[in-house]
């Protein structure tokens, strides 16, 4: 049985994280910090939880969170990025679900996120948890950056094809759609629902924070610079993420065969087969990412449609998978059940 | 580990008792049958159960059937009571989530469901399955009728104060909301979501099915005749029932104190903390069934408010808590996930 | 032609009333004021107003507001009463369609809305804008308080019954379900569509504020005290009320015909044909109430259906029907649109 | 006054050109044709049509639709061009809202439609009725193809860029999204809201019926053949399409002059200012297309924004505005609302 903790646990990656985190077998949290809610049961804000936390939210305190044997920060931007140089010194081990350490070149980070960053020297040393890029440094790192959610769902559609050299780099698009609950739990009109109810829009089209993070995989991938046009649009739905990806081939392949065989011993990547339209509830609640790849009328376009629950393989589930890896457990521990369908 | 069968496996309760039971450490399902998908794939219909039921729908056949420790009906009303009479002759173990073995009076049950009923000798020997009324009788019955998901909510929202006494029996009222799931997955122009979704309405007003259920639940907690005025209408949502129970107080009482002493032991029966008002969404996809109790400015009237998942303590979980108690297995196997929220 | 202003434009109501006079063949708006927004132009914000609106916000003047024919306030609570006197003394006319003078009873007002009221004597002279009540009263009136949506609904539910003294007037039950655009524009976590999509709860079960009102109305109506339990529930959808009623018969009455003869002149209430359960979305855009009346099983309850769409005759539709009337005009005009289905 | 018939009444799109057609101040709607419904009153089916429209539904009678002015078919494909034939010999005018009539290619509609032409000879007659690319050949027109609902915000998005020549015509996309009310009234499973309530998905990548039509709008629009990659998917909600389109650009231009000088004089594309982010919802029940036009990081890749209502400019609005120009009625009648926002 490990301890872990849980600092910021009242956004909706935190409450997924209790909620996966209950059915994890090796696995006790012992705190859960929150300064606004400090001294509150968890169970009061999430009534999903009574019975299975009824322990209150505290406030962040190092010393209780490095007798901790993992850490996941589920804070905003920024805030990790001043505990975390502490909390690795004394020996911890952390995941952060922000983005504080997922962009490696610094002032790209700064410019996106408008603000300096207090530890570059600890984003170099920090891993990028995608466990289908990155399994093996997973596994010996101290400290992860738990990647993004539209970052999952567009890189593991576009990895087979980068890997394996097969299309135009510099052509590349991506068409995401996500369910509201991407947008986090503070107030704000814009996601009221009277506002994003049965509406459609983009958001975001001159630029999103998510854009340098899918550049930055897939270019470590192709070991060189990939041009993506990425566009976010927000569904009237609360989870979910489809990418839609197109590229263009430069060669002749069997797509159905190198996606399959890419991903065969992925516990997390379902390829469906040829012909499939991957429906986003295929995966409410769970950490697959289900992937169909086509090709338009034969013609050289590839279109990868690559679905994820924001909240579960975009955030709180993928954390723990890395926690497992991290940690020695079986990399799909806590993390088996069923899609919620319907 | 026992082996269960299920009859009629594509429906909505079909593929929650399959996204349940894939949870479940003591059960095996070795049989789903669908006569008009036989041969098929389960996952193929249902993506969410790739990798976990891997099994083709076969057409029902009894020697299989009587080879399960159990067999769960999940069929329209009026197939189950075809079929059993043989199972149980052969020693077998059943639950029917429809309607066949629910209402005592055969007459009545003939009007509401336009049908002969073809075993009414079995009838009589069901045991009507909710656990917090019949525990006892569950755990040695051979043939199971699984409650309604209208009557489950309102059966047990009604259940103390009729119990202790405590309310006029004539003037009941039982407002009731469902999610759409509640209809079924056949093919109907009412239930399209360009048809039901962003709209409410109230449905079988002058008449419904669960009507003669609930009075027939009630009356036998009286031990006299209960009448209740019972209207469900139709939310613009997939899972969760909302009862909101009005009846008026003879006498005084600590309502707070009351249900929270009559279900102090029930392990899916939780009373909220006084002054609550349930959300269906904190037992999206789990077992439980959330009730608060309010006395508004101090008056005579009683209002309680019952949540439940329609699919799940409505239909398939509560199957499967039936199931556990049959087979003297602990109650909350395989039920004990966390709601999904948001 | 008639020059309205409306003070508080950038709430739901307000931009409802900008909607429908649009279509106004006799109206043209010539102020919309928000302090917040005051320069902004109103399209910028209600981009479904492009083309038709292309005035700025404006900071709310008195001068220039009493030189309109007609004033709305479309203002939180506590707002109107604070410039309606010198309106009204500048010789203007006001609809109120906040809750500043609904209420006659003064403390019990100060009790429920949490504040001192600054214009008592206006109150007792307000009119109470429900034309089906109070058509002729509203003729002449210089200050209209437009009635709560819920109260509108519940209202004209029960009128005919209480009218005509059939039934019994303690054990009313009014369980009403509203879309979210009732609870406003304002930022609040408890109203995003993560919080209240999928999900359908009661809320203020203890009390809520428009209890006195319909009270008050239903009191009025019978000419003397009328209890009435309301229970208020959250729709995860954006417009509509239903309004589930509840009563006991106390002689016997053909109640079809009952509800055909008491609304036969009026254009904006519409009795369904016998068995009818009218959807929210019938009337969805559209100033129409649409009820249905029935008597399950021919017992002694009566359970009427009433829907109405919030934000038009449950608030900007009425204040227009009732500037209509103020004003000399047809009562119609600017009000028969189709509704909005599916 | 005119006299129009619709033949095939009963669908999402027959309802909305009675919603339409009863606020247009020229036009009566004499016969409504449907031969599952014969009989039985419009406003029994649709009740938002009580008090609007109460007329029968008619069998189809050849001679009484040939004394209308104008007949729209808003009836299956292949329906209309049994009809069309013998009502134009007799001097009738006509619009089909189906794809009859939209393609020219007589063997590339056959193999999309998976049927023979019956009237090949009217296909090369009819006029394609985007008012935007043939208003002077509609306004001569006897047979007007109404247009597809993507074809339609899809061909208006890329339409100022191919008519300048700036783009590369071999990589075009267009990744559209629509609500579930353009795949009809008909019932099915695939569209019950439990199927497709709160999920996301592509439908029909291999191939979708409307990819010919786009290809030939801008094939046309380019005077040599275009090939675009066009994927469908299908959203949580009821009305609305979004259409994300993607060009590589070739040569320097200001895109925002450039959409806004193409579109000044048409009165139903709206070119929002730069950098805004259109929301279906702005459009809803309007015959509008809202248009914004990116340029990401300044490269070379142009987003195109362009949502319309599909029941609306994607069908029944469009065929009202062909309507009034082939009448010489001002092209804006009847189609003035303003979109129903929240």
């Amino acid at each position: 049985m490990v301890n872990v903790g849980i600092v910021g646990g009242t956004g909706y990656t935190g409450v997924e994280l209790l909620r996966l985190l209950a059915g994890h077998p090796e696995v006790k949290v012992t705190i859960i910090t929150s300064r606004a809610e400090a001294g509150r049961l968890v169970s009061d804000i999430y009534p999903n939880l009574r019975g299975h936390f009824d322990i209150p939210f505290s406030e962040p305190d190092l010393d209780a969170l490095s007798a901790c044997d993992l850490v996941f920060f589920a804070t905003p931007n920024g805030t990790a990025m001043k505990l975390v140089p502490e909390l690795l010194e004394r020996g911890g081990k952390v995941i952060d679900l922000a983005a504080d350490f997922r962009i490696k070149d610094i002032p790209l980070w700064e410019q996106w996120y408008g603000m300096a960053h207090s530890c570059p020297e600890l984003v170099a040393e920090a891993v990028y948890g995608l466990p289908e890029m990155n399994r093996d440094a997973i596994r010996s790192a101290s400290l992860v950056a738990n990647p993004g959610c539209y970052p999952t769902a567009t890189t593991l559609g576009f990895l087979p094809l980068i890997e394996a050299g097969l299309v135009n780099l510099s052509g590349l698009i991506a068409d995401c759609k996500s369910g509201v609950s991407g947008a986090g739990r503070g107030a704000s009109v814009g996601m009221l629902m009277g506002e994003v109810g049965e509406s459609f829009k983009a958001y975001g089209v001159p630029g999103h924070r998510h854009m340098p993070e899918i550049r930055q995989n897939l270019s470590v991938v192709a070991d060189r610079p990939v041009d993506v046009t990425f566009v976010a649009h927000l569904l009237p739905m609360i989870r979910g993420i489809h990418s839609t990806l197109y590229a263009t081939l430069t060669e002749e392949v069997d797509l159905q065969a190198l996606y399959e065989s890419r991903f065969s011993s992925e516990p997390f990547v379902d390829v469906l087969p040829a012909g499939s339209h991957p429906e986003t509830r295929s995966v409410r609640g769970i950490n697959h990412c289900r992937i169909a790849v086509h090709r338009p009328q034969g013609g050289n376009t590839v279109v990868v449609l690559s679905v994820i629950d924001n909240l579960v393989k975009g955030a709180a589930g993928q954390a723990i998978q890395n926690m497992n890896i991290m940690l020695g457990m079986e990399e799909t521990l806590g993390l088996r059940a069923v899609a919620l369908l319907p």
